[in-house]
């Protein structure tokens, strides 16, 4: 995440890539060398006072601590999310960040295809939202050996959805049940986390919210969003890879569609700079700053207690 | 749907509709002198030797009487669903019913579309079957009136589902949460009734899946099946009424979905009875009986008892 | 096409289909069984004072000696097209046709996907209609023997398209270029006919419309219309076997797209028929009569001159 | 044209924009800044030994000039379409250039949509290609004031297509039909240009292509392929602008298609430039050159002819 933001806060107008700060130091050369930015430890880059903003980039272990050096050193952060896998640790640091200083990075805030959805839901096109569909498949399970430190399907990957259903739904979880099985990889299983889940969300005013979630989709990176309300239903749906049909005598084939986030979300990490590059210029307070991250942490953590327990959790 | 069933049948090379039975006159006399049927009462028609088969399209609190008496005189019987919205009274009569004699009406599983899904499922396109979504949005709301003999959203409505859940999961369910709401119409909440829900099932291996109801889409009649496994997706979509599209500066518009069942499952409900005529010429038993119906009403009590209890089904 | 009108005009709740006239017995046997009908010779047929409408379906040579017999005997007529292939007799008869009393079957008018089209160009969707495309690309080639008696492509095939376009452009073509290849099949081309062709007409206000025809081509009946104007462009699509999509890594499958006339014009037929009862029972004048058959036979001439003299043709 | 090559150019990891040559101060300040260029006269440039590309984006009368200029001075060219308007005067510079060191601009064959149709063909998906549609129109008009130096409609736009139907047709045409309106700008006919065209072309073996362009659209630029062979159809379509559909009781709507040039090609004009750094790092020849801008030009100049002359044009 750090190439894919580093490179986007090099190529925006309003910013410039001063500093890369990572201990491996293969990993950042390519990225200092285009960008003119230079390899420093934390302590140098936070000590300049004409840096002015922090990608919080780390390993998600290391997201707060470095967040919060940031916010100490005055500047404006933005941080990968999740903020930590542990709520007590993100409740207990929450007085420290003032909202105008914190954005957090759920990009999908800010891909265009799931903002149309929302302007036009915001437009009133099918009236008042009633149920939401989110789907968010993955195309490969990761390694096993990620599992343990990924906080498990709903810390690291269902967060995502969390979000956008807090996002779109414009109405906090009054309860939720989640129905989970591990039914990609066994190893996952071993390790106690599950690869496939459904979870039901319920607001207080009624209002349903399913969440479809798989570590492995086989046949790429299915995005999707359905929203339905009394007039009619709006749908945010996948692209192909190239807009190339061909038709025989056994029917109609077409491209697969984009196979990972790093080409799915690209406009949207873009925007998401872009949008830091207003808040670090005093020109805007984040969008989706660090009460959203403590919010989807909840759910998420909500979502496992329902698998644990086999039951609803009201929240 | 005596009028779908009807005329099917007298246009059906290998069927001739003899009688027509209604205590409704007026409604039947079309139906009995387009296709040369009879108007009598069910004596005089079961009475008839020649008369090999029978169609149940009475109300839903007459489908078991009318049943067993066709069976009992030596009938073939096609009936609608429900068999009965009363499950104990549906357990008792099972026994009088053998199976190659009862074809239940859950034309779903006749549809062309679901039925091209179901084969490419089985010849193994996207792999073993993992999760499935099933969406049924009626159109609009059915009169308040008609709620309270309706059996309720799930015996009336989602019991399709949960027979297409069945029919594609290739397993029996293990347990089921239902979240609900009424949103649609309030006097259908004061009623007792839900008008939108989401459903969620899982088999005894882990397969999961979601069944989205809602009983006023405002955009058609919305009928769509996305089935998920290792290596892919299968997805049957709505039709749209014609092919034409507009493509102007606002964007491309296109044609509304079906409104309603009896364009939607035309196809189907032709095929059905296509089903029926060889069970009477016994050439089939029906792939679809009064078993099915037995365990669908189990799965629609259990949604009706999940909502109320506000908890997980076990089955 | 005898058996497709026949039964549409049998199940036709305002017609009743009383007579077939056919020397190949076996062929009408299930049209007459079916539907009550009648086997007579022709002079019977014409001698009923209760028969008030004929359908003219016999081989192309036949058309207008049997249209004629049944105009002379007072009946209304639907007459398969073309009227004839020989111009000079077509125009020859003209004056014994009242337009009242003739129907010539251009069934694509009667399209519900080309008709909603048509509504919308009239609605003004896109404006004053500028350029039209036409695509009618058959599946398959027919047996070469049915070549010499076809009237060559234009006549035979590309007629269908000559009369869309003076149904959409509202203008007659001033002068059209035809260009055209033997890609198919050889012995097309020794037979004298093309079968790959491109035809250009311009109207007298410089509308421009381009028919694109194929005798085979490989993957179904391609009929296809897309319309242009100042504000946008109206298209009408194919429309494909089934619903179901299969996405794996390989891309995303559907189902073929109609594979032939039957099928993909069945409602047109139908439509075609019913507006038949409407001209019999003097409710309607034909909306497509034997002077669009005059027109569309001229123009067909006008794409056999442009290809064998290789240049514009002036009408 | 020069804004977005030399971003490109900037962007690209084998390349360095150094200098940006333009009479016009201001236009390229910001393209200079951006990526620390120098203006400079050409001299300057061209006698720069380590610039070894240049790419050459002036007005179209000074193509010619300019890439003389850097050919003599032992420059590898990339120049943008038409390589000059005048016939002559590029056959006269023709032996100029050598091969290995003048790539042309027909970007549309970088297009990743066309090159995968073009894979396509190649793999033989439908076969060998018996006939072609190409799809060219432009979104809006360009301002009357341009047409007297644009070369006219074919020179200044219908060459892209010339091209690709050159490209996808693997043959030479033999002959050419144009018809032509102005049906969209009077002011355009009054200054004797045209701005509504079919042309069709025919090959030596009787291979035929549709060219369909149109100056305004009304509805975005639609720039689509078809390719027809026996076994079957290859399409290249539009892109929307995003991936939302609204589903009303109204019917579907979904963005309109990318608006114009600068973004539907964003991709190709990247390739573009990524294989001009192969040129210049002397890994790979141009794909187009030269000839293929005089091929062109030829065919463009043929289709003035054939509406001038309003017939068909050998070749």
């Amino acid at each position: 995440m750090g190439q894919i933001h580093g490179s986007n806060a090099a190529n925006h107008p309003g910013l410039r890539l001063k500093y890369v700060v990572d201990p491996r130091q293969q990993a950042h050369a390519g990225l200092c060398s285009r960008h003119s930015a230079q390899a420093v430890e934390l302590e140098t880059a936070l000590a300049d006072p004409s840096v002015r903003g922090v990608l919080v980039c780390s390993s998600t272990d290391q997201h707060l601590t470095h967040a919060l050096a940031a916010v100490d050193a005055g500047k404006t952060v933005f941080c990968e999310k999740p903020i930590d896998l542990d709520l007590d640790k993100v409740l207990a640091a929450q007085s420290r960040f003032r909202s105008a200083s914190f954005q957090l990075g759920f990009n999908r805030r800010f891909d265009p295809h799931f903002l149309a959805l929302k302007h036009k839901l915001e437009a009133g096109v099918i009236g008042p939202l009633e149920s939401l569909h989110l789907i968010n498949h993955d195309p490969e399970a990761p390694p096993a050996g990620f599992i343990p430190t990924s906080g498990g399907l709903f810390k690291d990957f269902t967060i995502h959805d969390l979000d956008l259903a807090r996002w779109l739904l414009g109405e906090e979880p009054a309860q939720l049940y989640t129905s989970a099985s591990c039914l990609v990889d066994p190893e996952i299983g071993r390790l106690g986390d599950v690869d496939t889940a459904r979870t039901v969300i319920k607001t207080g005013s009624g209002r349903l919210c399913v969440i479809s979630n798989t570590r492995r989709s086989g046949y790429g990176y299915d995005q999707r969003i359905e929203a339905f309300g009394p007039r009619g239903m709006l749908a945010a749906g996948n692209s192909q890879l190239n807009t190339v049909q061909s038709m025989t005598e056994n029917g109609i084939t077409s491209a697969p569609i984009q196979p990972g986030f790093a080409d799915r979300y690209r406009d949207g990490y873009r925007a998401q700079i872009d949008h830091f590059a207003e808040v670090v210029h005093g020109r805007a307070t984040p969008s989706v700053g660090y009460a959203d991250g403590v919010a989807a942490l909840i759910l998420a953590e909500a979502c496992a207690e329902s698998v644990r327990r086999g039951s609803v959790v009201k929240l």
